[in-house]
């Protein structure tokens, strides 16, 4: 066979990022925030907000302000030296920051990223993207949420069979199956404010997370950077408390796990002995032609039991032990990414496959 | 050897269980909870729960009601019969219907669960038992705060060393590092609230969860039940809505995470080549008997680890095909109770280290 | 209620050990070998068997030996002293070497756990009890695989749907599906004998695992232990390489995987909407009379998956730092045994129910 | 910030494709094998070899064999089609299909993928991506030892002080604790060949997995393409029995777990306090310019958790119900390639970091 050049390059390790396969349980407007340029934005803007709060607060000049601030707009990082710096240092912001410092020159290099740490960086960009991905995933559950109430109010009055254990009960209509999906996903939905609050707060400790090189002035300048970001107040550093991140990954199973229900259901209710549900535009399969599959109820299974799996590495990485774990934060590295993708495809299967439906009952 | 002949069928199968090592990663007061005879009362509150209540909206007559409240205190069940018809019908509630209403008697006998399924039973039974514990698990976690703010207090000043990716980072105060664990059990502290509102609820749904046999009046009998009981109003049946049991297995998994932390931070500490921590009474070891060991720390790394494992079986358990999902429910009972038990255990063993330390830093 | 005051007691924590639902399950053989009794008695025959094996190389003097072999069949553990030295040293071993070589008494005391150290018993313990309980997990597999082939010769011929994606592909051969679990099931028994190999094995490796107080005949007394005991010759010390362990849990797993496999079939076939299975014995309803519910077939989907989540404590507990890890062994404690009883619980539902099917196909 | 157009686009999802960082704990050498190139190049060598072995039994003809075999030669795929018909049908294979069909062109294009299905592409594909895979990490494993021993012997004699849980126990030689890292690898080592004959089979089981258009030379049509292909004879389809992929994944996490345990004890041992492991070339942090981290260390151990983690999932996915599941078949997709670059990443930075160290012990 023959491809052109570049997408032969293209990998397939993660299933959202495969070239062909990524939208069957990913999407492309989350993805677009896992881009390099998106971690490059958001590192930009740490370090700008933080030059320019540490400048309102007189730990360094406003020249050194301005100066920081003009030159990263125009800063174009060397890619190949913050490869080989990663493998050796476990990531590439002390390489970055050099470079960035040596953009701006001296005097003024010196006060970028001053008072930081790596992890002030990382964590705060994830803040910055989670700012973005959590209003997409809530318009979607909304949408989802939408679309499921109109089914009720169309399908009341027909009627499905209950199956408990599997196996037939009594008739019920198809609203009250219906108006069950509906209900997990409002207590999903209910569920993401306090989750919110939590996740999106600047990350602002210094080395040890203890905020030594601030003069004293820390907490205030991580409170200004929270005004400037649209990020919560300080509040106590959490270099190591990783409650917030890991209750955010277990919404994000929540919502998944919900859906998969759903699609489980969908999927039982499709099958040709029961037929309780009939959707348009079903898959093909490459043996028989005859087949409609119900892909998208399927893979809400999938991505349910998946981000249940990896719910239990965000969990494993609490034990984050001393001032700041390598090896916990690398397992969040691993893993949130892929559950965010996980729940945002989810949704976007779930949507699709609900305005599907062209029936429920009968 | 020669044991007294009934502590010989004592099961080791669940460490929790075990009759000599139960304590060491749970505790008796929580255990209780988990015992046959709390079973059965919660079983016996809810049916006579359930008559007073559908008494009250006349669903049956007064003197049902009294038939069924004054038999079921009497009632012994027979345990034998329980035990064979668990296997066959995969839960023993049919059968000790079947037996409590033939203790009732006719005419009254057959009002006995009126409209209700198994489900029902027991999953109020789960919430009429977890309005007890936790309450327990709360003050546990008050405590410990409580006695790592005293040591905050007394060690203020002393030093420590920050390790950052395992490694000496800089020299920190004591009190920064207790403050952080602190944080963590606050910011775990504050999710108990919604998480208990969700799951201190009655369950009412009868055979296929849509209330189908009472009259219309199912959500004032669930509400009444749940004033009865001091669990909250009905809201919608949650037979397969099991969001809000992931939601509890997260927290008490989020509690044990963060105790992990510390006791992982504990071990590294107490280790004789850094000396930043000592305890009171380490444990003794076999083959050396100058060995003083933390086992307390320990024993909070492999309770985290073990909690962050089972909470993606709950979450598996969520995919809860249709009206009754007899897999993911045996599931969430496989998971559930040693989930419960791995935090109260964590809690207990945490506030015994706690207690047990002599000195953070110098 | 009122319950015989003694089974008021019992614990419901593990569902492998509740007083009712016990069975469903799990089974009672399998059960009896993690009785306290059980545990026991290895411990009585690793101690008496490293006295003897000693004092084959004259590690210490045939009156010692016969003096401990002696002492150690009439001796009786004091319990409470043992439960409460468990919650200080994370194991009741050293406490019961202590009542023991006081039981035995001097000069002889001192020789009894010559050399080793707590976790020699307890892995040694492991393994004996394990070289029980494989054969009878492999003669239940056994008979399902002979059940399995007779239902493949009565009903080939017998027509089924495949069913691909849940949706209806193509009328199959009853007799090519049953193959195809056969095949499933064949394939983790020839797993079986490796497995068996490698965790059949003595643990002898003193303080550090290095032998160090045994005149360099570690490996000889270990040789021997062997023999007597039945398991595989010493090897290498196995204190923290735990592969051998990891390597069973997922054995164990994938019996109960397979079996899950099997069970969610027969649940879909058992519908009543599909009708190509039809059990004898289903179970009841509480409040559905008319129901057949294929409980046996769920639980297996349960147990499945319950194993699918342990295995996941099972390989972190491989990450055993240093010469002895508390944290990671602990988590073996609290995970293997219930694996165990899951794959010897879903061995003996797969058997009752293949034993149950009246029809396959039409 | 400004970055080459191109590099904007690159995904971080997956931190083994992170443009950045993927080298850190993956590798380009696995990686390649999961290009789109080589899943392409996979499916050709599929598609041919299945039309000349057909041929060879005269399924098909010699004239279809030779247009099949030149035609896909100069196919190019129209990758926008196989992207918009992968939502819909789950995979691409069907519209993969049709297009080397139109390609070949009639009357021979209907003899392409002849009595084949998806499945059998894909599993296919895996095998033959797995035969170039696991001599890369059988490899990577000996040379891992290969260093152990070399420092086995170097450091003989050093002293290092044995640690059990997590205290100082007694001193012994740093022989022996490479010693035992040894026998955890050469443990694993030892359990590739059969995990590798059991997944390096072809998959060929048509629509419903019973070779059913085959006539009846389906087995021979299997066993000849395995020679062509340097896999395994067909035995049993494997479309629905995945005891072998599971088991792969099993052992890709007792390699990743192993490795692991080497890393925290390196860890471990590196810290300033204990200084019994000395690295060159450590890690460089953003704050604190004097620290040498051994980041490859605790990456080993982020990986370990990580794929103890996944190893669930592809457990889960042994209950794969009917003929075919998209959900457990979707699960792996997600899963395996990810837990294959874990175990590779793992044994790249195991052999660099063990080729660092400079001296473990005194």
């Amino acid at each position: 066979m023959r491809i052109a050049a570049e997408r032969f390059e293209a990998m397939t390790t993660s299933l959202f990022d495969h070239p062909l396969l990524g939208q069957l349980v990913g999407d492309t407007e989350v993805a677009d925030l896992f881009s390099l340029e998106s971690e490059f934005q958001a590192i930009e803007i740490f370090e700008v907000s933080l030059a320019q709060a540490s400048g309102k607060f007189d730990l360094i000049s406003t020249d050194a302000v301005k100066a920081i601030t003009e030159a990263l707009d125009k800063f174009s990082p060397d890619l190949k030296a913050l490869i080989s710096s990663s493998v050796q240092d476990g990531l590439y912001i002390p390489e970055l920051v050099a470079q960035m410092r040596a953009h701006v020159g001296e005097p003024h290099g010196q006060y970028l990223h001053y008072g930081a740490t790596s992890q002030d960086v990382i964590d705060t960009s994830l803040a910055l993207r989670l700012s973005k991905i959590l209003p997409i995933l809530e318009r979607r559950l909304a949408s989802v949420i939408s679309v499921l109430e109109a089914h009720s109010i169309a399908f009341s009055g027909n009627r499905v069979m209950a199956r408990t254990r599997m196996q037939n009960a009594i008739e019920i209509d198809a609203g009250d199956r219906i108006a069950n999906w509906i209900d997990m996903l409002a207590d999903v939905q209910r569920r993401l404010a306090p989750v919110r609050k939590a996740v999106l707060r600047v990350q602002l400790g210094g080395a040890a997370g203890t905020r030594d090189r601030f003069d004293g002035k820390g907490t205030e300048i991580a409170d200004e950077m929270g005004k400037m970001l649209d990020l919560n107040g300080a509040g106590p550093v959490w270099h190591t408390n990783r409650v917030g991140i890991a209750d955010l990954a277990n919404w994000l199973s929540l919502v998944s796990g919900a859906l998969g229900k759903i699609g489980m259901d969908m999927s039982l209710m499709a099958n040709g002995a029961v037929a309780e549900l009939k959707f348009s535009g079903g898959g093909k399969s490459s043996a028989m032609p005859h087949k409609q599959n119900p892909v998208g109820a399927e893979i809400l299974v999938a991505l349910a039991r998946y981000n249940a799996t990896q719910l239990s590495a965000m969990h494993q990485a609490l034990v984050h032990e001393n001032e700041r774990s390598g090896a916990a934060w690398t397992l969040e590295w691993l893993s949130l990414p892929q559950m965010i993708m996980t729940t945002a495809g989810a949704l976007n299967r779930a949507d699709a496959i609900c305005r599907q439906i062209q029936r429920i009952g009968a």
